[in-house]
């Protein structure tokens, strides 16, 4: 499996606004997983935001290993899994990270104006791509 | 989290050709995910299928537990995450049960007829659902 950093291509494809299922750790050590808006940063983290009430906030605060599988968005055949861990959750006060996301992913700022959320920051230190029947990028 | 059976809006959502992302555990604890096709079988398993070089296929003898996340295949802003864990690996010699993958997910056989394949059987044990904002089928 590939370390960081990520190739170009790499990056370009997680511009787009991909379907991401980022997987988290239960208490018991067992996995989590759920469909989640993500955001690249350009200095090699990936932002996610969740509601206060979002059980994976306290998965990644008790453990903060993490994945990222961001499915191509027009053929799901292409995916790129991000390997790393939560370097930092901070209250999204302002709703500046979630709205960001929603427009980017739904056109539109964010709807629910009260709602309390948080952004927390993977640091990905490894990574795989896949297309049909082989990695990608191909070598 | 609610334990299984599955209501029936559930399971006919996973009935469709949904995308699936599987969530297994490395030896180190850590988590790792994939994008997969499924088949949700009617007596509680979920079916999923894998090339003999799949590193998943080591993950999930060594420890059986996984989740899958199933996103709408319209729209991803509905998904159902599956709790459970696997309680079965056999060789799928002939190919039968990836020809009924292929066959539903993308309407041929599978291409490669010389591939060494494994199916692995998930008793699923809890499920969530969401679309948009909050839990599916709304209670």
């Amino acid at each position: 499996m590939p370390a960081a950093p990520l190739p170009s291509e790499v990056v370009e494809f997680l511009r787009q606004p991909n379907p991401g299922v980022v997987a988290s750790l239960r208490a018991d050590g067992s996995p989590h997983t759920a469909a989640t808006w993500y955001e690249w940063q350009e200095d090699g983290h990936v932002l996610l935001n969740m509601d206060e009430s979002r059980r994976r906030l306290d998965f990644m605060r008790r453990d903060p290993r993490v994945t990222l599988t961001a499915l191509g968005h027009e053929d799901w055949g292409r995916y790129v899994t991000l390997f790393g861990r939560i370097v930092r959750i901070e209250s999204d006060a302002d709703l500046a990270d979630i709205d960001r996301l929603a427009i980017r992913y739904a056109g539109v700022p964010f709807r629910a104006r009260d709602a309390r959320r948080y952004s927390a920051w993977m640091r990905v230190e490894a990574w795989y791509g896949w297309d049909g029947s082989g990695p990608w990028p191909r070598p």
